[in-house]
């Protein structure tokens, strides 16, 4: 791959889940890891579990929000136990590893994963072009975090070794790119009527569940964008 | 499958990693574990790190030889990181599951893991019909012993799961639905100034491609044409 998939680990509570999702990454060929707000991971327990890979969790990204960690990533994936909302796109383990590996092709990639006690929040997921879930049997559901990183690096290992190709004309636009497209859409959404304090909200996340689903390239956001600036200079101004 | 899949730990040293295990195995529909020569598994370190999987800890069965906990299996598999001697048959953990789901139809199937210092040794890979590996990447190729088990537990749920859809919450609208959609948003279009003769056709395909690709259901595309409809209101009108 020549960018980097990086795991992003939000609220992540305990060193040791940290430590030992570093040495998953090392073992599989990983080295990019970001920590939105860690609870701490200079920790001696992290750096235990992290084995031969203390200096990957030592070069290891703070950041303070996802959107600092995800900005120039042209895919972005939540891992998520149990996909909640409706009408997401979820992809296995397995599936969301080759995609993840395609995409690596042509801009970094993040894979997030939230805290042990809640997960992502709605708002993280939001942010998400994919939901990624880890089969499970028997209706228990509950590995903890670092086992569902070995896991997922374990696939990224196993996609990045098979020649994958899923041809695609035109590279994803970027999180930055399709942030600016919603605020853009949202304004006009807004200045229409259509969104208003009562359905803001729900409605902002329909429209970024379905526009993510859709994966528009650059220049379809282009497209979008241009529609919407006709559509701005045809309303009354609000407010 | 039939008969169990069971996962066999010789020579366990860590408490934690016996823990960890059990819980990677219920995770996974797997529950039928056998200890050889454990150093400890009633530890609370095990009963922590188990969580939900301590009553498949508490009924691990515990064994003083090999011998004792593979007598009635049909397939023996050992997981080793660096296969050493020569002229073994040798199975990643994908193909190695697969072989596992298959021979458990028949007969119970066992899966040993070697203490964390050592590995199973040169005797107890004899007892082995096949050896198993868990690829890894870049060299490091330093699992623990918990982080296999997860691997390996994984892709046996993996192999043994039938083929699923892709799951979805609601049905995509239907054809009729989104023509309906289509010529509403290209009248919106054509009456903000955006389409017009020199591009319609194309911009008409390009549109038609993206909202294609996220498949919207029945009350996005109500949601869409909500928009369409306050955008109107609010335009000229054209021609």
């Amino acid at each position: 791959m020549s960018s980097p998939i990086r795991i992003v680990l939000v609220d992540a509570q305990h060193p040791g889940n940290i430590g030992a999702s570093a040495r998953a990454m090392r073992n599989m060929g990983l080295e990019s890891l970001v920590l939105v707000r860690p609870a701490s991971h200079a920790d001696p327990e992290a750096v235990a579990r992290a084995a031969g890979a203390a200096d990957l969790l030592a070069s290891a990204r703070v950041a303070s929000t996802v959107d600092e960690a995800i900005g120039d990533c042209g895919l972005v994936l939540g891992a998520t136990a149990r996909p909640r909302a409706a009408n997401w796109r979820v992809l296995d383990a397995r599936a969301a590893a080759a995609a993840a590996v395609t995409a690596s092709a042509a801009r970094p990639v993040a894979i997030l994963f939230g805290g042990e006690r809640a997960g992502l929040s709605n708002e993280e997921i939001a942010r998400c072009d994919a939901l990624l879930t880890i089969p499970t049997r028997g209706g228990y559901g509950s590995l903890n975090l670092a086992q569902s990183v070995q896991v997922v690096c374990y696939e990224i290992a196993m996609a990045a070794r098979a020649p994958t190709a899923e041809p695609r004309a035109a590279e994803p636009a970027s999180a930055d790119e399709m942030e600016a497209m919603h605020a853009h859409l949202e304004r006009v959404m807004r200045r229409s009527g259509f969104m208003h304090e009562g359905n803001a909200a729900s409605l902002a996340a329909r429209v970024r569940r379905l526009l993510a689903r859709a994966r528009p390239d650059g220049a379809e956001v282009r497209i979008l964008r241009g529609f919407l600036a006709a559509l701005e200079r045809g309303l009354p101004h609000a407010d």
